[in-house]
């Protein structure tokens, strides 16, 4: 029997999920949609592949998958019965058929993730589980010198956990900026590169935020580049504030991107 | 020794309580204060009293609470400790000392609400908790009516869970309006009145999605003023869409409501 492979972009809202893959200790939004899967065809296991992993907590606007289905069903058709058997914290948003060929992960050519900071004095409780509290003054020129020197192709072994298992630390960041969204009161970080090494963007977020503070100067960055020791960065800032964006598969994305990442004051919206 | 009063505005995630009041049957917002309090105060048992109730899975933006404390504690003082006692769903924003004559709920002279409903078609994981799904086309010009209808002084017993134990079901309802949020795709509800019964804001939301629907007649309003009974208004609709906004404990705020409740036809943000 022929099959057809599909294309989905999901979102999720990571707080009761181990994380995005499968793990022995807890639930994870691959398992669920496995299972919806399973249920829709009858017993028959369907394996689902992402552009890569979330952690813990972590959200997604537009996480991307694929998998092979034993039919040819419209996409709509797909999504909506898809939809009707997953759980209220994930949602496909997008099918499409797809050729043999597209791999989520292997043809990944960049990705966007976003990171949400409540500065807030009292912590709001409408976004324990969406942002990260830091109810201090930061100094915003600081952020951006710090920003502006992740821009680009480097080795960040630094800003990489030491329980990965790839060799290759190098990766380009093409976009490292923040906006102040005053009426809400948060500093929404953006991160867009060519791929991003396990808690790469937590540990960003934690090292900039020190330097924000005045705990650290932005020439930190630099020497971090240097000293390729995840122990020297700043701490791993919470994954409920992180969420992946979105998924390029193409390279038109990188003519999008601003050349300049954001000026060094807040934004009025 | 002499105490002091105080009364405090609170915003709280409702999710996770089996509503503002204690009950036997689940952890409430009440006993989670409470038990700050007496924390705070070594082990002294300290009653609070609220605006009114709010009910399981149902949010408050700006509850009202008062309280005697045995000791005069600087407001700030004393709400910095009580929220780093409480848990992160669960926020004092704003605290001041009272008179001995200040009651929370017999001095109230109005009273906000909110009602949030998400249109898109595919739910949105982010708002599972926080509106009600209703992806239907809806007709706003019959849903102006049926609003319109719902302002003045009326005996709202259709409107009112047959659980009460009030006996006096008139009521005022000083504004019934729609607002359409076209980037979220949300029709968000307010109503103000100088008091509401139990479970009335869910059942007006009930009853006018019904005829926004088309499956009643604006014209339903009156007749349910008519025949006073419960059974023959719409559904209540979910806790989890309805926000207590504001507590009002003067006239001011007549004033300020516009004559007019909401035009029919949605408004551009």
């Amino acid at each position: 029997m022929s099959t057809q492979r599909y294309k989905c972009m999901i979102q999720y809202d990571g707080t009761n999920y181990v994380g995005y893959q499968i793990q022995k200790n807890g639930i994870s939004v691959q398992e669920v949609i496995q299972k919806a899967l399973k249920k829709m065809f009858k017993g028959q296991k369907i394996l689902i592949e992402a552009s890569g992993r979330t952690d813990s907590g972590v959200h997604a606007l537009g996480q991307v998958i694929h998998f092979e289905c034993p039919a040819n069903i419209e996409p709509i058709h797909l999504q909506r019965a898809l939809n009707s058997l997953l759980p209220a914290d994930i949602s496909i948003k997008h099918t499409e058929r797809v050729s043999d060929e597209f791999h989520s992960r292997f043809h990944a050519k960049g990705k966007k993730y976003m990171y949400r900071v409540d500065l807030n004095r009292f912590a709001d409780p409408f976004k324990r589980l969406y942002t990260l509290h830091h109810p201090y003054r930061i100094d915003l020129v600081k952020l951006q010198q710090a920003l502006d020197k992740l821009v680009g192709e480097h080795d960040f072994t630094s800003f990489c956990s030491t329980k990965t298992i790839k060799e290759d630390k190098v990766r380009t960041v093409y976009q490292a900026k923040y906006e102040m969204d005053e009426e809400k009161n948060e500093l929404v970080f953006t991160f867009v590169g060519n791929g991003f090494l396990y808690n790469m963007v937590r540990i960003f977020v934690g090292t900039c935020l020190q330097i924000a503070d005045g705990l650290k100067e932005p020439e930190e960055i630099d020497r971090l580049f240097e000293v390729k020791d995840r122990n020297e960065a700043g701490p791993t800032a919470s994954g409920k504030g992180l969420y992946l964006v979105e998924v390029y598969y193409d390279n038109q994305f990188l003519e999008k991107l601003e050349k300049r990442t954001s000026p060094p004051w807040p934004m009025k919206k």
